[in-house]
């Protein structure tokens, strides 16, 4: 880390910042500038609470200067991870594309064998559907719990798609772990640090849902909880943020996909359905995540979304997920890569 | 709702939307307005999944008109809501203003019960003061877990204080409700449904701490949960959103008091702390919250910042404390309100 | 518009609304739900101060149907804009992609004319360079003014590119529009109104840059200023917005192309430089911009961006810009379009 | 400035960016730590576009350490600014709150007075209403103009009270001056650099509004061109920002407050108004903005808000702002200021 002092600073006051940071086992080195002083800390500052130095008396701010997470980050493991899913061992972060897809909740045997068969047949290696749901509104459908899991199972069984399916309690992990071949942590439980130690110590893939105000570093210390818990296996999914945008849902921010390069060997698919909130956003926001370097892409598709129990609005169709996914492959061929 | 269809729209648009309003068990009223037409559905639309109608050919947008808490509204139950914490039974919601300190972690017994003593003599009616911390890094200090709660036992057999402490899992629900007198339920887990049922099932207050990026519905359906499972006494705590701004670590919306004051009968606390992460911040918005209408303040305060293991850097120390509470009694006086 | 009224509304406070609307030339028509009284206004009432309305007693908030805008809205005109630009009328909206380079600021007559020809050759239509530069503080280099023109026109002279430059003042508006195929409104002034209405007036080609926090609706209602003003060759621009993002300095959102194709009629074009703020992103994100289906890129493109008086942080070489165009043109391909 | 290296950066590298830094004038001075070398580069960086040195190989990224705002900052005057405004010379910045109200904008000369006469008795010291409005639809209401001017400085002569009124283009510099007694710089325009010049230039007290996504550096940097130009009587004022928050038509962070009196020496006062949308805020976010430090307010009072011609939703009507004024006066007693 960097201490900045305050201009006017006295001695006295370096000195004491140098030695709040020789307590933290860290070395200090003092750079006297034309307007202000600052004191650099050597060592390994990841693991301690910098932020104390704040409190000294005279100190402007304190600049971390390593990125805290390490088994998650490229510089760690330099080579890109590539996460296999399902009976097929389907690929996620090689060169082939993921594309997973399928009803947002899990609602009815028959409808959820005939979308993953029809989700199957136009390209996609996954089949999302919830069994649990996490409903901002306690009154609203919470999902068809085992019985959704059984679902699942049955429509892989029939179809060899991966089933990627939400753990939102860690009372559900072993059941949730039995049905499916990846846990998916939502959004709203990125940081609920003792459910993505639960997903981790299954040894599972895990796809690890962006919070909606989360930031990058806190994205892949959420990943870093599940890797150092047992899976290494972890796929980042972003989808969306919270903005001041009301056009769309949630802000889909792409860029996160060359920064999740850069940082980590992590694979990250964007989740377009969410990320934008319409169903008319979601085609062209799928080809956007392709052209931007994503791994995958996961995609809430209901042969009936007027009367869809959980997110009508942004789930398409089965006919205009087949047409999505010719255009994907042409896309991906574009960038070296295939569906 | 309101539909309000697209331009363009024809008799049969319009026919298909009335007719899914009326399977939703609603009534649908058509308005032709001069250049666009709306279609009203009247009647309880808040358990209904009524996004999906955006779905139908030539909608353009769905617009709910019912906000969807129910037992949290200010319209179920006018009158405003006294939570009773602690041995002398503090209220927070009432013309006394409720002061809760302490710090961030428990990290010492000694210390503890230093802080308590100070912080009580300054004024304060509640310990804060966490056992179980959601740290965002996986090598960070974690809490003392069970021995934490008891040395916030033994604080509170010396001073009279209740104890507010944060529940992070299920599984500690008892444990945790064995030692506390408000449960508190974290920032990150304000979307943990799970955990706000749990937290509610114990009949203890709870206090709910709004997410980073919740909206004002979200926050009060979350409550709604908690009250649902069977705690009536939920305090509100508002400690920051995360925006664009760099000078302070969160945002801190103040607007939120009236709005919550409008919208919902529960009382609503600040964190001037957490709520801008700075300690040269939080007298000027304690006192600010104060005059905003809040129903009292929760204030990390560390006796030795410098060397805090958590949240050093927004801690004051016992003496910024005293000042602040006879400052703040001063402007309690102002608002028809004591300390 | 919906005027929502509280619960517990009397007639008279329902009466005294549908007054109010009467007053502003609107029919007021009420409905009488379960829970909650409406009333719609039946009228245009995109000029009208239909807030006010919320200041009655019992109204609960206003809901605008109609947007605002009108020139700039797909409704008045379905069929898209297709502005052309420069000597060689390069179309920007058409099945042709725009590809508009060049440096942050002009700096060097010498420099200009060899990124110039350098960016021309990769597949470029167009020049960009400011010769006036907004700068944040006021002790950097503000630009070349008038000689910076002079250089831009040179350049174009010698390699046909469409020039397209900043306007930031109204004083400058006839000089600039004398040397410039396309005047740029910069994000700064995108709701400097008497600037759009003088750009407006001169005829030419305006891009249209969208303001760090403007919404879909004030972005459209700037450029109806432009058109109003005369000039219906309005190019719009996304450039990111202000988040709570960090990795990035704006974060870009592009599901802004799908939205505005939806609602107007206007091209946009997208800037990946300025979007993200670093320049190993701006390949990926210009890649996924077409995607999109942005109908261009405006990208800073310099020879040397260790030595950049503004934005080298963000600008890519001319070597890596002719390697992305190559790119480019394989996406373009994959969506049916081309360089 | 800091240059942190990526990790396996050579010595080549860290040679390379010591060679810009020194390029820029500045001393490089290297630090070797265990896991990262950064670059610190001691001088004046303040003037520099030190972000171009992230564009040289290896470099991670870079930390700027001085603030760039030089005659707007505490460090260079201690001191706080107190401005005098109108004919009375009201005090802003002193132990006297400044309280100034008015119609959003100037509609009538009866009303005006009559606004004047109320609030003048209520407390004020200032008339605000504006003559030029911004207005984000091009069809709305756009002022008066001049007549407008003519009806405040009426306005002024009968009640002594200090006009404000905004500023929108620089053509109109000389007309506002003549009539207003502080010249008002719209958030909308706090990045209209020529016009913050423009105003500065007339020596006058300018009010700078914060734009709606604008830093606390940008803020202070746009303070910083006014003073540049001639006038160092700048009275800096928040207005709220653009979150995701809906409750509010913008979110008010008054943690600003202790931030600009941290950093700079100038006044600021706070716009409850438009810094929520709402009129029954404006009481308990007047209180809020005192108890935290602001140096008086800014607040919409219109006789009719069901009528105005614009900001209805947020004027209060002048009863409301006398008992306002009366409660303000408490609060600031216990803050050891008067009205």
């Amino acid at each position: 880390m960097i201490v900045v002092m305050k201009s006017g600073s006295q001695q006295t006051h370096v000195d004491h910042v140098a030695e709040l940071i020789e307590q933290l086992g860290l070395k200090a080195h003092v750079i006297v500038g034309t307007d202000r002083t600052v004191v650099a800390a050597i060592g390994d500052e990841r693991d301690m609470e910098i932020g104390a130095v704040e409190s000294a008396p005279m100190v402007d701010r304190v600049v971390p200067i390593l990125a805290p997470y390490k088994v998650a980050s490229r510089e760690v493991k330099p080579d890109p991870t590539v996460v296999h899913i399902g009976p097929n061992n389907a690929e996620v972060g090689g060169e082939k594309l993921a594309m997973i897809a399928g009803p947002c909740s899990v609602e009815d045997e028959t409808k959820l064998i005939e979308i993953a068969h029809a989700v199957k047949e136009a390209g996609a290696v996954g089949l999302r559907g919830g069994a649990f749901k996490p409903r901002t509104n306690p009154y609203s459908f919470q999902g068809l719990g085992e019985t959704g899991l059984k679902y699942l199972a049955k429509a892989r069984e029939q179809t060899g798609l991966a089933v990627v399916t939400e753990l939102m309690s860690i009372e559900h992990v072993d059941m949730v772990a039995e049905y499916a071949d990846v846990l998916q942590i939502g959004t709203r439980n990125m940081h609920n640090f003792n459910l993505l130690m639960a997903a981790g110590k299954t040894g599972k893939p895990v796809m690890l849902k962006r919070g909606w105000s989360a930031t990058l570093e806190e994205f892949l210390l959420a990943a870093e909880y599940i890797i150092k818990a047992g899976s290494t296996d972890v796929i980042l999914c972003e989808r969306g943020i919270r903005t001041h945008e009301s056009y769309v849902r949630n802000t889909l921010p792409l860029a996160i996909v060359p920064a999740v390069k850069r940082e980590s060997h992590l694979p990250i698919v964007i989740d377009p359905s969410q990320g934008t909130g319409h169903a008319y956003m979601v085609p062209s926001m799928s080809l956007a995540s392709i052209a931007a370097g994503a791994d995958g892409l996961i995609i809430e598709v209901h042969a009936d979304p007027e009367h869809a129990l959980t997110d009508g609005a942004q789930s398409i169709t089965p006919e205009t997920f087949a047409k999505l996914m010719a255009d994907a492959g042409r896309v991906a061929t574009a960038m070296d890569r295939s569906i």
